[in-house]
């Protein structure tokens, strides 16, 4: 099996994490709502102050292979704030492409995540899941994860749009 | 009936931060899980790179009344990142004094949130809200707010202590 390698994204790899992106869209069923450019996402990840961070997985080639590294799938996220436990992490996406699946690469990126997480102080990190998507939430919950949701009861809601400028009086 | 202002918060209202997120916690039956200092609360939102930042609802005091403006609640925010959408914002706490409830106050915090959010080219913010607080359900969906919990089946998940440290191997 060819070697699987997790590393922080560079700026150059911005090309691939959109490509990647608009996949997982479209495995979530919501294409429609990807606005984002390539060039967005190199000011905003790679500036001096970073809006996101991510982690690549790559496959390594083999010795002998021509081919360089192909990127496979990633793990982007940022830093929240907890008012109980202070600074926090919030994976926004994770996604592997489907034919690289079932090789552990996931949960090496939400292992890598944790490394990150625990590195910087915070004391938890976060993500959501569409409820169709039982693979993951299976996932999340076999490697430790809680589903508040489920647990507590918490509902994700969300402003945009006409709402949002009617709320604002514009 | 006393007159409210919505202004940003200022250092020297952390102590006033501290204690409404305490009265928060425990309205939401969670009080064990405050960790949080006002120490920790200056030093996070008012260096030079503010990992959040706060709104607060003050009554001010009638014409000839000795007293000062008495800070009754806030909304204490931070900057999210979608690959979709870009740069957004995340309502983590917004809560009011349950003796100043009923004036629109809430809804006043809501709004410049959605000032503020739109002064920084957001399309969007987002909170969450627990299942049993129907009353803030019902408001944020008054406002125009959707529940994509409901809407779109999101579940929220968190990793913590001991099952995070597992996964970065410690």
């Amino acid at each position: 099996m060819a070697s699987v390698r997790i590393r922080e994204a560079k700026e150059g790899d911005c090309g691939d994490i959109l490509r990647l992106i608009r996949e997982l869209a479209e495995y979530e069923k919501l294409s429609d709502q990807v606005k984002i450019t390539e060039e967005v996402l190199r000011a905003d990840g790679f500036g001096e102050n970073p809006f996101y961070h991510c982690l690549v997985a790559e496959i390594l080639p083999e010795p002998g292979e021509q081919l360089g590294p192909f990127v496979v799938g990633y793990g982007l996220y940022y830093y929240i704030y907890s008012t109980w436990k202070g600074r926090n992490i919030y994976l926004e996406d994770i996604y592997v492409m489907p034919e690289y699946r079932g090789q552990g690469i996931g949960t090496k990126i939400i292992k890598r995540v944790a490394e990150v997480a625990l590195d910087k102080g915070c004391s938890q990190f976060r993500l959501a899941v569409l409820d169709w998507n039982k693979k993951a939430m299976d996932l999340y919950k076999a490697l430790g994860a809680q589903d508040l949701t489920e647990a507590e009861g918490w509902h994700s809601f969300r402003f945009e749009g006409e709402a949002m400028r009617e709320l604002a009086g514009r």
